[in-house]
């Protein structure tokens, strides 16, 4: 495929394991190193591999001399020996985020937000630290710390020579804490030539410390997703070398900060082989070695990662087979210790809601995540909220995440184009406006958005809302609103959900059954009129 | 994961690959058996593999020995030997299988619909067969054929000897041409519990005799889907044994046939891994050893797989890594001669059309297929033609694939509870519905489908429309019509682009640039007008 057709890749756990397989894919062979013999990436080709560690200079210039270039999937390792080699990403690189305080001496050079830091040489400083930060603060090893471990919580000064002593006191640093409502994920590829992409921004659930579940994309509004992405490019073109980097955020109510960098394939990148067009594992690959890059995007409209970890996996993993939608993938590891990483369950589907549901039948103590709204219902007075309080009302039922506010077309004129402008970016499908009158809105929203808008006429006083039902339904050529009875919200949100079923079928499922139930009531009232006779029967 | 861990096969080509790929993600361990001892297969694990063929007796003897239940990634194997071991499918199934003279005579004993045969001993019969079934017909060998080796068209009486002698003229059958529309072909997997489940089915298309590409979801009307689905699962049905099977159609004219089946995956399935929720791969495993099944269903709306054959595939896969969507996969062969089989790609895209521009761009001489209809589009008389046309024509323009008839509320009722009741499983996902003065063809079809219906007034003779316009919009509670303007064909064409924008990202797109235009038009009569004055202004 490429000049270079021999990879050498210090580390074979499980990363190095998903990179051989999408290496065999391409043809493009790969040669690990790692103390195991029959580490996870060792099991999955023929080749012969180098057995030793990532950390022995020696080994490392063993491996440099089969292979045509070097790459890594863990950063913990001898970056001295690698500044001779042809290496991706860097030496230096590697070499400044393996320390997480240069790390981020360097992403604050850059101007990347972070949460503030200090450097620390001894207790006397973490105090003063304290003092400045307030609790609680973190105390972090700078080096080689992972899945939580070399991290500390300081919840108070007294805490402060308890934590000094578990970390065991040398080349620590300081870190203010950051009160996010989400952490949030970024993997970024650059290639050799210089070309960059992004993938969706997640949001990952730690538990213990040790990443847990990510949800892709992340439920939270576009407009945020674009301001992370912007954030993790930036941190990732502030350093050199090729190949794709994990980029962890927090989100908080002052904005997005950079938690920490991985300069390999992640974690929370994992599902990306069942989700997106191509894998963070495929697009490292074609980065180091100057092949384009592949589309970053997802392929599914919503995916849920669980990590499988510890002695549970396998139990875990047979529940997963019965799950539509649901694709494990174990790492081949033989010993299942608590907390240890043996494989991960990536789950798909038409919504983010049926992919929760999805994953609530392999594991009961999922975090719930409040999905991303699909549909915004919107009014130009709160006079007409009791009307179109029935479309809310079956948006529910019908488990649809909706939105609903108050946007007036003739007093909120600038609120009306941004809320139609941004609706799109949002993340909404459908658009739902009731106005009555000279009724504006729905027309108005649908001239500055390409999303279906749903216009209910709302009656007023006079004319018996015939004035609102030709304001909004006589609209020029060029702009349709999609217009229904006059006072008929009901059937405003049954329409969303017909339109949202062309790409969420489980949705017109639901239409069906819907139409079902009503067909069943009126056949109750025909055996109900026969058996009372006409004299008698009651109108509901 | 299951009690069975170790699994050997015969056959180590890419059948064998791609069944380890996907043996690895479960923990499951695969032994293959091939006379090749670096072939496709062997390259992916560092598993001791034995060497051998496939047809010696004692060297499957050997293999079983070693594991806990045998399968097949090719048919053209030993089954005597076979039928001393655990083995799935069946020796009997694969016995009967490899001999496509005994296929088709326990296929049409069981009832399967086939295109008719005859067993042939003589030349002399051939001809009496030729006389019988007509020309052009086919010679097939019964045994050991496979990518259209061992077939013959026979296509005049004078073509018979030379047929005769080029297939070695012994073993052979003789097959009625069946005058077919497109071939289909649907992946059936059996589990040893019981469980069936069907993939979708997909139109194939052969070149020089050897499958050339895939494109799922076959675009055939949802109900011969179905129908070829039942078929299929008919066909296998028939057979004793678990795991995956290929099922090769014809559609003809008169309906569905069996041409061929295959007791493995198959490379019509191929597209399985990146368009599936679960591949054909992972569930012949999940098959053999008594996993649950995995959904069957597509992850993505379309696919289309292209085979890499012969000399040129490096080409074509360096093409496809510019393109979204595209995913190769290559065998990890060393020699590329004509025909042979090196990799494939598939490519997947949110629209049927979408996935065939993104597959021009890595071969251009693709035959293109008609996509199957999105948006029906239907009017009550042809007298409503000149008012609906705008419709049809914006969505040419769009690039949207629908269909256009008359489908009358009060002159053809049956007509119409059978376009409505069959919309969503011929595959429509929108219903543009036009009719004048008492309207009722929108609203009774939105009454017997879950599809959104746009309802177009057209206004008739008296009234100025507005009959048309309340007859339609003046819905019940429960059954929404999305109305437009009167007479404004071109708003519900434009609203039914929005709708399918809801899960084909493009046609947002196009709707942006749409409304971009729209704005640029009035800008430029602003300009013309400030040029002109309003004295001399012309309206267009």
């Amino acid at each position: 495929m490429a000049s270079i057709t021999k990879v050498g890749v210090l580390g074979g756990g499980q990363l190095g394991r998903m990179l051989i397989e999408a290496a065999h894919r391409l043809n493009i062979s790969v040669v690990s190193l790692d103390p195991n013999e029959n580490s996870p990436a060792k099991q999955l080709s023929n080749q012969p591999h180098h057995h030793g560690s990532f950390k022995d200079s020696e080994a490392v210039k063993r491996l440099a001399q089969e292979v045509d270039l070097l790459t890594v999937e863990i950063e913990h390792v001898d970056t001295e020996a690698l500044r001779q080699f042809n290496v991706q990403p860097t030496a230096k690189t590697i070499e400044i985020i393996q320390d997480k305080y240069l790390q981020k001496v360097h992403l604050e050079a850059s101007g990347v937000p972070l949460p503030e830091f200090e450097s620390l040489s001894s207790l006397a400083d973490a105090e003063k630290v304290g003092e400045r930060f307030g609790y609680p603060f973190l105390l972090k090893c700078r080096k080689g710390a992972y899945d939580g471990r070399g991290n500390y919580v300081v919840r108070s000064r007294d805490d402060l020579a308890d934590g000094w002593a578990a970390l065991g006191g040398a080349m620590l640093y300081a870190e203010k804490f950051a009160p996010f409502t989400k952490e949030l994920a970024v993997m970024v590829v650059r290639s050799v030539t210089g070309e960059v992409a992004t993938y969706p921004v997640v949001e990952t659930v730690q538990r213990d410390n040790i990443c847990h579940l990510v949800y892709a994309p992340a439920q939270i509004s576009g407009l945020t997703a674009e301001r992370a992405a912007d954030v993790a490019r930036a941190a990732i073109q502030s350093f050199d070398g090729a190949g794709v980097y994990g980029v962890e955020l927090f989100l908080t109510p002052n904005g997005i900060l950079v938690n920490e960098i991985a300069p390999r394939p992640h974690n929370s990148g994992h599902y990306t082989i069942d989700a997106c067009h191509t894998s963070q594992f495929e697009n490292h690959l074609r980065a180091i070695l100057g092949l384009p890059l592949g589309s970053t995007d997802l392929k599914v409209p919503a995916a849920i990662m669980v990590n499988l970890l510890g002695p549970d996996y396998l139990e875990l993993t047979k529940r997963s087979l019965s799950v539509p939608g649901a694709t494990a993938h174990l790492y081949g590891k033989d010993s299942a210790k608590v907390g240890r990483k043996m494989g991960h369950i990536t789950l798909v589907g038409d919504s983010f809601s049926e992919v929760q549901n999805r994953v609530a039948r392999i594991a009961s103590d999922i975090q719930v995540v409040e999905p991303r709204p699909l549909v915004g219902i919107i009014m130009g007075s709160d006079s007409d909220l009791p009307t179109m309080k029935p479309a809310a009302v079956i948006l529910e039922q019908m488990g649809v995440p909706f939105e609903l506010t108050i946007v007036s077309a003739h007093r909120t004129p600038m609120r009306m184009v941004e809320y139609a402008k941004t609706a799109r970016r949002r993340g909404l499908k459908v658009i739902i406006a009731g106005a009555g009158g000279a009724a504006h809105l729905p027309g108005m929203v649908a001239a500055m958005t390409p999303l279906p808008v749903i216009g209910v006429p709302v009656k007023g006083r006079t004319l018996d809302g015939v004035d609102s039902l030709h304001s909004i339904v006589q609209m020029p050529r060029g702009v349709p609103v999609a217009t229904v009875a006059i006072n008929n919200a009901d059937n405003a949100a049954l329409l969303a959900v017909r339109i949202l079923g062309s790409s969420i079928p489980s949705y017109l499922d639901a239409m069906e059954k819907y139409m079902d139930e009503m067909e069943q009531g009126v056949h109750a009232k025909v055996d109900r009129l026969d058996k009372v006779g006409w004299k008698e029967y009651q109108t509901a």
